[in-house]
């Protein structure tokens, strides 16, 4: 048995997994203090919960994987914005913990793998995964492999260019994807419609101007209840998914493009067949091409279970 | 010894090239029939003119590989717009004239392929180039592969969407780099201008609502003599290889994206310096990242070279 555990910038989630990669028990927390040993103190008592919910103890768990907002090296994470962490010995620091063997990944590789070998892209050749959260988190697998590049920083979906000279985007440049279509964008579109009062909207009440950020399901809820401004909002940011996919499917004319995060698994399939049509006009091989683009199948699972993935084979996964 | 042809819309270009990748002689001439037959008899007139310069008989050849601006499966031209042919057995056809082992490649591809085995994008993993001529050509090598996607139609670069809604393409779709960086499209902008009579320019007297095709000199000539509307028009497409540069670097963090093609070879070393100055600002891991930007160190040769490696390798070049 594995455990798999996401440590993202707002909330834990621990799985137990077996060595199929079937799921027998998850345990979710919120994360309060974000400094390393608070952080990794709060994700050890949420696996042991998830250990309890499945009558193990800690001696059942062969091996352990950690997935961080995070480029990541030697068990090491490099940099966590979410968290404010940097060169964060987190193998180190967890083995307190579980000391058995750990291993840490990237939580939106993970996630894409964990979609590759049990999910929404098994069997294909080239895969592209786009996270839709706080930010755009993106991951390329081609060939079995997962793309790093050649200075480890490939596979950021969130920051192809969807506007020249565009809205200002969180990592300082111009035009990103990430600057339309995170949760964090449309937040922000959302306060400024607000504040100009251009469209009544139901999100009035729970948007205030210190709102740090906003619940998908919430904004779901808003969508579905046909809130005008909530519509101009979203469809306006998430439409530029469609250049963004388009872009490139024309590129690496994937097998699967697996779209997943908070916003997507809060938005389903509803969204998923808007951002086909959003991007059908812009493909180069035709516009039937668009039925690669999918949902995440695993969901919010897909980067835990990536993380046990990653223990299960021993810290090489996609290599 | 080895025939390298590459046969293109407007001329064909034959090489005699040694197993080392040596160009032992070249000959040029223009396409003036598109017919299949009448182009491949020119292509041979072409290569014998080569041969003989080169002080050979067509015995002293072990194969030859012919390029063609197309989709290519089984020795078959699958569609070439620039030259109207559509499932055309070209290799069927050539035997007619070379008897001997012939192999049948995509330009872009095979041009990238020269670029790294001998050229500017020798000893990296990930290679992106862009081929900036009628059309925006595109082709990504990663190790060691040209990659062809799941249904053969990867490394489409100058359908990468550089502005939603935007400018119609010659693919139908709207917003593609090559509606904006193509000749094709610099000359569409050239003649709005002038018909507007926006800004003076030398260019008024050659180029008339008739013309066809622009001399990619001619422009870089007018574009150095400073004219204001050439200037214009120019900068104001070629910029938008910046984003579209981004992206990609954002994407698969290459080790070279290698720029080539007729405009390339005229604009020489200020361009590339100019389009990394457009990317700098778009790319995620920093603006010093734009110096794997470089201009294609075989110009005019590299898809012949390509071709002439695909005959040297028996089809069998980066699969």
């Amino acid at each position: 048995l594995y455990l798999g555990v996401d440590i993202g910038g707002t909330k834990i989630l621990a799985l137990v997994v077996s060595a199929q990669g079937k799921v027998l028990s998850r345990c979710k927390k919120k994360v309060k203090e974000t400094d390393p040993e608070s952080v990794l103190a709060r994700a050890w008592q949420c696996s042991r919960v998830a250990l309890r919910e499945a009558g193990l103890g800690k001696k059942a768990i062969t091996a352990m994987g950690l997935a961080v907002p995070s480029a990541v090296s030697d068990g090491i994470a490099r940099f966590a914005p979410a968290l404010g962490w940097r060169n964060t010995p987190v193998v180190e620091l967890a083995q307190q913990h579980f000391t058995g063997p750990l291993f840490l990944g990237n939580d939106v590789n993970l996630g894409l793998a964990a979609e590759y070998v049990l999910g929404a892209a098994r069997g294909c050749q080239t895969v592209l995964g786009f996270f839709l959260g706080t930010g755009v988190g993106g991951a390329v697998i081609h060939q079995g492999c997962l793309l790093h590049g050649e200075d480890g920083l490939a596979g950021e979906l969130g920051h192809l260019i969807v506007v020249p000279d565009g809205r200002r985007c969180g990592c300082g440049n111009r035009g990103c994807l990430e600057a339309y279509a995170s949760k964090t964008a449309l937040l922000a579109r959302l306060k400024e419609a607000l504040f100009e009062q251009r469209l009544p909207s139901v999100l009035a009440r729970s948007i205030k101007p210190e709102t740090q950020m906003i619940n998908s399901s919430q904004l779901f809820e808003a969508y579905q209840a046909k809130d005008p401004l909530t519509r101009e909002v979203c469809d306006g940011g998430l439409r530029l998914m469609g250049p963004a996919l388009a872009s490139v499917i024309n590129m690496l004319s994937p097998g699967r493009v697996v779209l997943g995060g908070g916003l997507v698994d809060a938005f389903g399939a509803p969204l998923i067949k808007r951002v086909r049509q959003w991007t059908r006009p812009y493909i180069f091989s035709g516009p039937e091409r668009a039925q690669v683009i999918v949902q995440s199948a695993l969901g919010d699972d897909s980067v835990p279970l990536g993380a046990a993935l990653l223990a299960r084979e021993a810290g090489k996964l996609l290599v």
